[in-house]
This record gives C-alpha cells, structure tokens and sequence, in this order.
C-alpha cells in the first residue's frame, strides 16, 4: 500500500487535503529561468544539484531550460541512480564514497552514465580505481579542496597537487578536475559583500588549477559555487560550473537572494483557535522541519509562527484573528531537509493543479 | 521504481549500507516489556502513539506483550487508515480534525474500526455529527483539555463541562470521555519530581472528569499521560490510560528515562578525516534530524558530533582518532521527527538483521 497524496489535476488548491507540499510555477519556472539566462552564453554553466528537489523530472526540466553542463549533482550514491534511472545522463557525486559496497554501486552506475564523484584521499582513489578496472569502467574523479565550509577536502593547495598526480596515473580513473563548496561567514544580502566574499573563498580553487596545470595535468572541471554565488562564480575565469540547487525551490535562509521566489511552501489549515492571539496549524516539524528555525507564512506578513512540534505549529494571530478551517502557506527556513519527507510535489498555477512529482529519491540516504 | 534500502534477514550489521536506520531489537523488547510489566495489573492501561514508529507491525506487537487499551492513538487521519489497514480494531486521533474531507475519511474508517478523536469546539462537533449521521456511522469523541502544552484544548474546566454538554446531545456521537497532553516545565530526571509535576499538570484532568461526572454525563475514557509520565499517571486515580510513544524507540531528549533504552540510531559511516581532531560522517539532518540538538554517538562516550548538515555529520574526534570507513551509530535528540524520513527499520539481533519492518504510515502527513 501506498500512503502518497496524488490530486487530480485541475484540483483548486483550495480543495486539496492538507499538509500539502505545493510548489508554485510560477515562481518555480521564473527561478530556473534566471539561471538558465545568466549561464546561457556565459563559459561558465549549472550544474543543478538534485539533493534539493530529488525529483528527476525537475532536474531535467532544468536542463531543458538551458545554462547548464547537461547534468545534476547529487549527494548520495542512491541519489544518482535515481538521478540516472530518470534519465540524466551525466552525475557528479559530490560526497566521498568510501564503503565498498558504494564503489560497486558507482561502477555499475558507471556503465549507464558518465559518473565524477568527490575524493581527498589517496587510499579511496586506489579502491575506486581497483573497482573501476575489475568493473570494466572509467569513473571521473574531482578532487575536493576545502574552501571554508570546514567539510571535507584537500586542506590545502599542496596536499590537493600531491593527490591530483598521485590520482592521474591510476588505471580506470578519469582525473577531471576539482570541487569545492563554500558557505559565506557572514551573510550579506548587499551584492558587493556576495562579490567580495564569493572571490575571496573561491580564489583557493583558481591557485589550485594554476597549480595543477603547471604540473602538465589538465583541468577540465572546476566546479565551484552555490545559489548564493552563482552570479559571482559565473564572472571568475577557470570556474567552469557552478552548483546550485536552493535557488529552485527557495527557503527563508536564502530570503537575502531576491533574484529567486519562494516556490515550495507546506500549505497547513488551521484546526484549533484555542485562544485569543493563537491559532494551532496541522503541518509541524515532521513535514516543514525547522533546523533553521520556524516557517515564514508566505504572503501574510501579519502573522508569525512562534512555535512547532512534530505534528503542529503555533500561528501567533495578535495581529489578525484566524478561524478554524483558515489555509496558510508555510516557507521552511531549510527547504532540502524538506523535500525528501514528502513523496509528490504538487505543482500549482492559476489556483489549480498542474502536475503532481512523484519525488523519486525521497529516502535516498545512502 | 522503490529506492528503500531492504537487506537480507541475517545480514551482519558490519555489512549494512549506510545510513541505515536500525533498532537494537533487545532494547526495543526491554522498552516494551517495561510498559506492559507496569500497565499488566493496573485499571490504567497504556494506549501507544503510533506517530512514534508509524508502523502497525510494532504497535501490534506491544498489544501482544500486554498492558494496552488494545488500541493506538494517530497523530494524522491518513496515520490512522494506515495503522486501521494494519490490523488496529482501536484509534484515537489525538489531534482536532476540522476539514470536512477529513470528516468524510474519519467517517469512512468508523466503518472499519472504533474511532475516537479529539474536539475542543462545538462547531466542529456538529461536522462531525452530521457526517456521521449521513455516512450511517457512529464516531467516539474526547474533549482535550488544555493541561500546560499550550496547544489545542479547551482552556478550563466550565468550558469543558459546557462543550461535554453540548456534544452529548449529538446524533451519531459517542461522548468517550478526556484526554490531555502535557510537558514538564522544567526537565528532572529525579522521580519526586516527576511524580510532584505529573500530579499538578494531570490534575485539572481529574477535575474535569468530576465536574463532568456531576452532570450526569458518563466519562468512559481519561486518556492523559506521556512517556515522561507513564508510571506517574499510572497511579492516578480516574485515568484510565496514558499515551506513550517516545518510550519505545527513545531520543535524547528523554535520556533522563532511565527506566528505557536507545533502540533506534542511525548507523554512519565516517568518509572524510581532512584534518586532526575532525571527521565527517555521511548522515545528516535530512536522516536523523537535529531539531532537539545534535545527534549522540551510541556507546561511544569518547566521539561527540559538532555539527550537522543535510547530509553530513561532523565528529569531533579530539579524545579518539576514527577512520575513513568507521562506522558509528547516532542517537537522535527527537526520534518521532525521524522515523518518517525512512522507509524501512532495520531490526538488529546478536549483530545480525533479524527483521526489517516497512514504516508503512511513513509519510502521512495529512
């Protein structure tokens, strides 16, 4: 049996069942247009990350949009072979696989698409590659350098050099290039600060390629960036791709990036006004989350949510009474710890049902 | 196409993918055992909260062991067609149901199995009377009582007296009786604290329950109590059954609840070691959760996790070096808001996968 929500298409939004996750459009097609046109005749391309919709279709919704490498990122190993099932041609994992059972899955994955994943360690780069041959495949390797998220990561431009020749001669391994993710240390909604911090934490992968290529080793990719720093990493010469994947769907952490809408939002009802200045909703942490804090109510800028649990949240209505039955839209502060505690996306345009997503690597952890 | 992950039984957990969502099969008996040796010889019984596990093979197996109401309570209504398809005969939904597509589906279920849900509003008391009237069925209702959560509720004892009055008259209502939940206001692991804050938070309940009485209104049902409180409403006289959910797979939240044991953890495994002091786990928020905190490393006193992201751990690994490939278990700080991001539980005995349980109401958010 099957517990997913699937309205008709055509449902007015104010006939379906809630909590419902709803994506509108609108906003989602004005969000995948801004990239698409900013990377369209630009050297630098997308390079759109599936762990934020985990939905294939979306991925290749974007591609067809234009502006990007022809392929996603994902996080996870399971994640790609959704990615590759749905029709996606081209994965980078952007995680260390180390386990073997995981290798042997990359190699497989290898024989049905062009498969890159993350390395910073020597060791891991021989087991892949030993795997690769015994397989019969070639995977792409890019080496990880630590730009200040303090993940994971080459610590520095001397380690990454060693590893990237130590990497080159090993049989069955492609070398393609290096990666990187970075995270502002203050966050700045002012253009110049993105500007200034994006090169500031960037330039570490620029000094790494010039460093590598002066070791006669080319460098064809060198992936760097985010939705927060796409419009600075697509104007720095040798960034070849950028990762982005908050930027299709939006959440309040990334409010200060006003090129992008909210999208998905959880359209909770209300089911209890217990009293004066409160109201009780039917979404909580369960199906919004709340790791970077509470919801915002979208387009009702007089009411706050001051609470949640698993299976509620807590409208504070001091400026405006709600009533049992009222609908709101919440944001999640963080929408891909979201998206992957829902089984469809239910895609909205002119009050009605346009689509329904089946996200099909929800539940891809591993 | 499934993307959930479902070992071989006698699989040895080294062999496990990971994360993986696993319970200690000895410590989820224990936890079982604790409550149905307390509620056995009691009037007081327990009534477990399927929105804790979400899987009706484990709700029926602490039927089995004893001491319950031999029913489940269900945060959602689409939870509670799930854990009815299971094979429960007896739910309480613990949350108001106000939509009349809701209504409708509560009527449908009454069709299958005793239904009982919360109310703290009239109007929507006649909803319910009415559909239940048109769908030829009869629905139970608890008024909750407002007892210090600060959520739903009636907010005093003549409210309720005046709700339980009005609803009584009802056609195609069963008046059951009351139910509350409540939080401690300030966490103690010392039990005269809990039995002293249990007592004063449980009382109104007992009030309500008289002044009901005095009516001349039969009061079947006084559903109030939590995993923190089990063994103190359990000596309170006129509850007749308390709600406890967290007790079985238990969080850190609840580690004072010495009485229970960690069942569930997320198994990890370490793929990064960039830099002394640190490794880099590949679980994160969007599979544990950190919404009470991060995560605790099982039985391993000497690792703490400094940081979280949607997909990684990060380990503080000061006292103890890890290495890549290590694998490690995770405790969560709020174990409910996990357990639906799985699909799958992975059942560990004598290191072996002794059962894999599908978490079938996984998802049902509505």
């Amino acid at each position: 049996m099957t517990s997913s929500y699937r309205p008709l298409m055509g449902t007015p939004i104010d006939d379906l069942d809630t909590p419902c996750l709803v994506v509108d459009m609108d906003n989602l097609d004005h969000n995948m247009s801004v990239m698409a046109d900013y990377y369209e005749n630009r050297n630098t391309k997308l390079r759109g990350h599936g762990k934020n919709h985990k939905t294939p279709a979306i991925a290749l919704r974007q591609i067809n949009r234009g502006g990007t490498v022809e392929g996603v990122c994902s996080a996870k190993v399971s994640e790609a072979e959704v990615m590759v099932h749905g029709g996606i041609n081209n994965v980078m994992i952007t995680s260390e696989i180390v386990a073997q059972l995981k290798i042997d899955r990359l190699c497989n994955l290898a024989k049905q698409a062009e498969i890159i994943v993350a390395c910073d360690n020597l060791d891991n780069a021989r087991n892949i590659s030993r795997s690769a041959v015994s397989h019969g495949v070639s995977i792409g390797i890019v080496v990880e350098l630590e730009t200040g998220l303090e993940r994971c990561g080459v610590q520095d431009i001397e380690s990454g050099v060693e590893l990237v020749k130590a990497i080159s001669g090993l049989p069955a391994i492609q070398f393609k290039g290096i990666m990187s993710h970075q995270m502002m240390s203050e966050v700045s909604s002012n253009k110049e600060d993105r500007i200034l911090e994006g090169k500031r934490l960037i330039q570490p992968m620029i000094d790494l390629r010039k460093a590598i290529e002066s070791e006669g080793v080319e460098v064809e990719i060198v992936s760097t960036g985010e939705t927060w720093s796409y419009d600075v990493a697509g104007d720095i010469e040798g960034v070849t791709e950028i990762q982005g994947g908050t930027y299709l769907l939006m959440e309040t952490a990334y409010d200060y990036m006003s090129d992008f809408q909210f999208a998905a939002s959880v359209l909770t009802t209300v089911i209890s006004t217990p009293r004066i200045g409160m109201a009780v909703g039917d979404a909580g942490t369960r199906c919004v989350g709340a790791i970077k804090g509470v919801p915002l109510v979208y387009q009702r800028p007089d009411i706050t949510v001051s609470g949640m649990d698993a299976d509620h949240c807590i409208f504070d209505t001091s400026n405006v009474p709600l009533s049992v039955g009222d609908r709101l839209r919440l944001i999640p502060g963080q929408q891909d710890a979201m998206i992957s505690r829902w089984d469809t996306i239910v895609g909205i345009r002119d009050q009605k049902v346009e689509i329904v997503w089946d996200i099909l690597a929800r539940g891809t952890h591993s």
